[in-house]
């Protein structure tokens, strides 16, 4: 591959802004200009400074286009695609009657593969290029994935689900399968390509402690693969998991006290955590995924963006989608709700928290900011180019260019509140424009 | 214009689902159709049984489409079009800081008239042919909704804002001009065609017990104008409600006392209600104006659904998309965040239960259902085409025909959580397909 370069308004973070200054953590190329070699970056700069330095290069004109890294969903099932929006439950009620039942086909590896097809499709569509995923308990379904995933050179981290208990009996598997076939899934996946492995139990109530033991025996033997379950997403979730464990100090301690609380950790949700799990969060290095529109969705509840970054017990944070309890694969809208469970706390997330959630958070939480999730030179040119102006409501709002950072932070806002996949533009894996799966 | 027919699913109440079983309240025709006459409705029924009547009519064909009422939108502000998705604030200081200052560009009525004619094209690329909208102070801005929906053959309510305190000098009118300008819009465009006049002062906090008692005035002299303010959106104002008027027994009472409760009223969030008002809401006969989208953004509550629709005191209820604080001008994404609402309070909204409050509840709770709402013969044919499998997503998720009522339930309900703009495939304004207007 040859020497690229990318032209258009570029924004991407290089620290949090959570916790730093926007002038500080925010870096804005009204006019930019980004070198991709081999997929890799080179320089991002402004155009007039850094264009002279490559003179003859070809370039990919976005003017008045808005390019971001690649988007990160930091926990999605992709067997629920499509079960998404599935009227009427809360958590426990709405996995019997329309989970369970969905993801049964998926020991079909054929279904499971044109599912996974039509769901990458959705998430690069809508300008995700990483994400952290369930599959199902077949390892057939995590088969199927990878490959999906491989064929597109997708960094992309999944699991088979483990799960042996509080399910149908057609959908469990026992704590020696799931360790035994997650093991050789790791060993077929696990870095292979940009592919990643997640051990990943579906969530305490479904596994008995030694399933939940074998797990973290996994996370010991593979001590880079990635631990990725659901945590306190729903007051009744809690409650069942108290008397399914009494001998635990509160849920986070289930976790903890198999072993499966560390730094490569991801625990969906955490709507209903108190302050002492946040803080044992804080202090192993684990992340949250916060999930807006599911948390909306189910009913679960408002989670507490400020707990998370507080000063004193910061918690790695991302966002996700939570298809097919979330009702939407885009990050923007993603961030949308966000927004909005924010406000009815009385807290602000500005666009730049947000799109920050979306990008160098998610990466962070998922412990892949070496590789992705802003244009540092060396990471790999995985982004996305909004425009946003993409629809005649967004063009009216956004009539005026934005040369500044205030300017950018409105409209970047505007783009987050009205945008979804028609903002996405273009998509780019390793600097190639993905082009839509013409079989999907 | 000559007799059309209509062919495709048809999907309308004639009864309340929040009160009546479904098989009651709604009527469904997988295979309808409707006969139109000079824009109205002559008769529905389905294909098979209704064709045969009229042999030689030439049918326009949906097949695979769902045809329901147009949407009614009981509440939103035309002149916030631009300031849509406005960052950061509650009620109070949003006004302050975004709305006021954008309302005052109105008193330019060519300005005006640019704003009145996208913000019409955006609601009828929704689906939306009835509103109850806010307009600003100036009489220019009435003047110049009211000539861009004359245009359009719209049915629509509207006024003048009126506001004589607590806001900028420039954007404030007085009892006395309020009343004066009013009555001259009154009597220029009230029942002129399809438009209707709501007399619209804008809340309590901007207006003084004059401006309120005049504005009763006005309902006096003309007895089939609409009363349209705001309620008891937010925490802060019912605070400052209660300070302003002392001698008032709630927020409710303020109006109540000028004289403006009554029938033809409808009052716009009403999230922060005491049990107290909604009983007189009631007696009176009075609505509310539902708001999701805008009460997540703004932060102001979770509106209690079931308390408007409790058999007891049931008070009327639509929805309103209350674009610019509102985050879409979809009625369905309106839809999709009532459903939210409900779950974090554990309430279900079926999806019937929100396009009833879409279609005929906002109908009944604009007095307009005479006119529209549902398909009965003799209303007025307003209505909109949804495709259900308009994106890659919903055709995945409806790749099965919806036959019965309980498929169609679900088919309803992932248009409201999934679909949009994109899902309206027509809209049909008096039996005449909507042609975007290519000016704007």
């Amino acid at each position: 591959m040859t020497r690229q370069a990318f032209r258009g308004s570029f924004l991407d973070f290089v620290g949090d802004p959570f916790f730093e200054e926007d002038v500080n953590s925010v870096r804005y190329f009204p006019d930019g200009l980004m070198i991709v070699e081999a997929g890799i970056i080179q320089a991002l700069g402004s155009y007039e400074v850094l264009h002279p330095q490559y003179p003859d290069i070809p370039v990919t004109e976005y003017i008045g286009k808005l390019i971001l890294p690649g988007f990160v969903d930091t926990h999605i099932h992709f067997p629920q695609t499509e079960m998404i929006a599935a009227y009427g439950e809360q958590l426990l009620a709405w996995l019997h009657k329309y989970t369970f039942p969905t993801e049964a086909k998926f020991k079909d590896k054929d279904y499971a593969q044109r599912v996974a097809s039509f769901f990458l499709e959705e998430l690069l569509k809508n300008g995700t290029t990483t994400a952290l995923v369930f599959t199902a308990v077949y390892p057939e379904a995590a088969e199927a994935f990878f490959e999906e995933a491989e064929r597109r050179n997708l960094r992309m981290i999944a699991g088979k689900v483990m799960m042996d208990r509080h399910a149908p009996d057609h959908l469990i598997d026992t704590a020696e399968s799931s360790y035994a076939d997650s093991k050789r899934l790791i060993q077929k996946w696990h870095q292979r390509g940009r592919l990643r492995y997640a051990v990943t139990p579906r969530f305490a109530v479904t596994s008995t402690p030694e399933q939940l033991k074998l797990a973290a025996k996994l996370l010991q033997e593979f001590p880079d693969v990635h631990l990725h379950t659901h945590l306190a997403e729903n007051v009744d979730e809690v409650r069942l998991v108290a008397e399914m464990f009494p001998e635990s100090k509160h849920y986070l301690d289930v976790y903890d006290q198999a072993g499966l609380v560390g730094d490569r950790s991801v625990f969906a949700h955490g709507v209903q955590l108190s302050d002492e799990e946040f803080a044992r969060l804080s202090q192993a290095g684990a992340a949250i995924a916060f999930c807006p529109t599911s948390n909306l969705f189910l009913g679960s509840g408002l989670f507490r963006i400020e707990q998370a970054k507080s000063v004193e017990r910061p918690v790695k944070l991302g966002l996700g989608t939570d298809v097919g309890a979330g009702t939407s694969f885009s990050m923007l809208q993603t961030c949308n709700e966000a927004y909005k469970i924010g406000k009815l706390r009385r807290q602000k997330l500005s666009a730049f928290q947000a799109l920050f959630l979306a990008t160098l958070g998610g990466a962070q939480a998922l412990r892949l900011d070496h590789y992705i999730g802003n244009f540092e030179a060396g990471k790999e040119a995985d982004f996305v180019v909004l425009d946003p102006r993409c629809t005649p409501l967004l063009a009216f709002r956004n009539a005026k260019p934005a040369d500044t950072l205030a300017a950018i932070a409105e409209q970047a806002f505007t783009l987050m509140m009205l945008g979804d996949d028609r903002a996405v533009h273009a998509t780019y894996i390793m600097g190639n424009r993905y082009a839509p799966d013409a079989k999907c």
